[in-house]
């Protein structure tokens, strides 16, 4: 069957449906409503029927979805049924943190090599990796297959390691360094600067404190 | 002047064009076009002449946008010209990462409490903040007038933060936790998972993949 291009926001909705899904599976729930979902994700029903309906028809009417169908569908359109290898540079606070959450995690994206160029860092490990010098990106990229790369160094070493990133072939970076990076077109990178999240939520905020204490909005 | 509702992608791209300011004020450049910044930011010039004219005029044909003028036009849209305390609670690997790049950020959002109730962590020291126990949490909210809340305990400890959050009147939570999150309606909650990030980064690079040996696309 020909997919059509799904578009960015419903890409990004994804992750949180197999979240949900996984949390249902894991409670032996095993099949759910639009409603229900809709309820879960603070989501209208008919876009989460939409969202899903781009892959096929999976729900049935009055039973709703069978969740493990729905987590295998997603999985291999998110192309998450196979393992996906990430390489972690900065072995920081940050670094040890997203080790440990991806430790638990029940998908099957691994960080599965750590880097950092810092004397008293190499050597040292994290869960079970050991952390590696700069100089092995290249080869354990190679020998690992590996395409994705996490940036968790301070924001001035950011755009040296997107560098050096794109030099080994990485195709997708997840840069957690509040600096904007300059990557070729054919790199993927997404930001998750947690400032940048907490200023837009300053934003609303603030402004609802507004509405309220203003009475010219009482109409 | 009133405001128009202002969209979330564009309350979202703002803390991006405050950062690159920030950086460009940094290194003492006081005029910036759009053409520049379009290509800073990936973004199409006229996307951003748009985002700005939100706010009132700004640029001035063939001058651009005065580098502090905009830093402090947008601080003051976002309500970062004053101080906004936050509250978080999860004082482990993430915590500390979250508190250490916030002690060099040039932003006015500043952690000014953290909360911990293991044991083994009550009475540690994140940089010059001691780590107390959730039952201070409320005292510490009223005293400091803190209005936002991180999460980053583990995902089966989230949602009781949570309510607690609520419970002490925090109006705003950024939940680092991969969990689903209940709350008032009242409480804006934003979700900074990055296993979200990574999965649908995952979508991208393999679909380009496929591009890119499927023959048939050639057209």
């Amino acid at each position: 069957m020909k997919q059509a291009k799904i578009s960015e926001a419903v890409v990004r909705r994804l992750p949180i449906y197999l979240q949900v899904l996984n949390e249902l599976h894991s409670r032996e729930i095993q099949t759910v409503s639009s409603q229900e979902l809709g309820v879960k994700l603070d989501l209208n029903p008919a876009q989460i029927r939409k969202d899903l309906a781009y892959f096929g028809e999976f729900g049935r009417k009055g039973i709703g979805y069978d969740v493990m169908y729905l987590i295998e569908k997603i999985r291999q359109i998110l192309k998450v049924n196979q393992t996906i290898k990430v390489a972690l540079v900065g072995a920081g606070n940050l670094g040890h943190a997203l080790c440990n959450y991806n430790k638990y995690s029940k998908d099957n994206m691994k960080i599965t090599a750590v880097f950092d160029d810092h004397p008293d860092k190499i050597g040292t490990r994290i869960n079970n990796l050991v952390v590696q010098p700069m100089s092995e990106l290249e080869r354990e990229v190679k020998e690992q297959n590996i395409r994705i790369g996490i940036i968790t160094v301070p924001a001035h070493e950011a755009q040296n390691v997107a560098n050096q990133f794109v030099a080994v072939g990485i195709e997708g970076i997840l840069n957690f360094a509040p600096a904007i990076l300059r990557v070729p077109e054919e790199v993927r990178i997404q930001n998750a600067d947690f400032t940048r999240e907490l200023l837009s939520l300053a934003y609303y905020l603030n402004h609802e404190g507004e509405e309220t204490s203003d009475e010219s909005v009482m109409d």
